[in-house]
């Protein structure tokens, strides 16, 4: 159910992205509870000009390496939840594939249960 | 006023593009009373290993034409309206042009209609 | 904090891109209390084919040089605010580059303070 949506600076091999987008599903899985098949992920690389950031703000160095992984997702998760989330990813791809933990930007976004259909016309999350 | 994203993987013609984005708004004009004209529409073909979806999850047998639908619309719909919207936007892909049943990934992202501004840097839909 | 994609029509220089992407900031800076170093946006250029729009809804006439800007923030701004934020946004766009007021479409996704993570796997602005 959560939709993912990863953005990064072109320059990588797909091997990285395919170990960027695992290590997210894996955080997902292990912090919130995410099924380990309930996976869709969009990766798109920019352009230098085509994905900006600010190399500082909040005193966190930023790199070009940045990746920005925005979530959809339903609603109910804890600030507990959220903060294991984050931190999880943030070591998982820290191992593997070796991204800085201060190049890793997450936003959620939270939607009702019943704004989801997986398929078949039908909304499989609602009550 | 819907923000329409839809995603789906390379190969397929304009005009099959076109008629899945044709579709998916007939569906918001039917089933939830989104005026003929407010139509705004964001295509994105997608390499293969950067558009990623499970094939079985829910026991929903995807491929890779699956077509990820993710609408930004203001808050209000029922759930009623909401399931309306997912059947009749499944039924008409499925006419045409062809789109399996359980190749339609739909999300809805809810916001206040003062989150909108279509023009002339005004708040059309706000009180 | 915002996350800011911005889509348009291919055909414009690189340098019109940076100029609506620093219009769009300074308008979140001025309007709406955006720290300047928070800036983090994504900009797409679309096809003719990618990037539908209807040329007259709400009697506003769009050419194909419209950009629809999709701001992901933290919630809690008033009305007052927003529509602020969209009139200098206007104003400043329609100066530099020189956007036509009628070819700015904003979309905002209000989200939780606790939704974000700016690096280091923390949430930053969380309670």
């Amino acid at each position: 159910m959560p939709l993912v949506r990863i953005d990064l600076r072109k320059g990588t091999t797909a091997a990285y992205r395919t170990s960027l987008s695992n290590g997210i599903h894996q955080a997902l899985v292990e912090s919130i509870g995410i099924p380990v098949k309930d996976r869709f992920h969009v990766i798109t690389e920019r352009d230098t000009d085509a994905l900006l950031y600010d190399n500082s703000y909040l005193d966190i160095p930023r790199t070009n390496n940045i990746v920005v992984v925005q979530i959809t997702m339903s609603r109910g998760r804890t600030l507990d939840q959220k903060r294991t989330l984050y931190r999880r990813m943030a070591e998982i791809l820290q191992e593997k594939p070796g991204l800085r933990l201060q190049d890793l930007f997450i936003n959620l976004i939270e939607v009702e249960k019943e704004n989801w259909s997986f398929g078949n016309g039908e909304a499989q999350y609602a009550k």
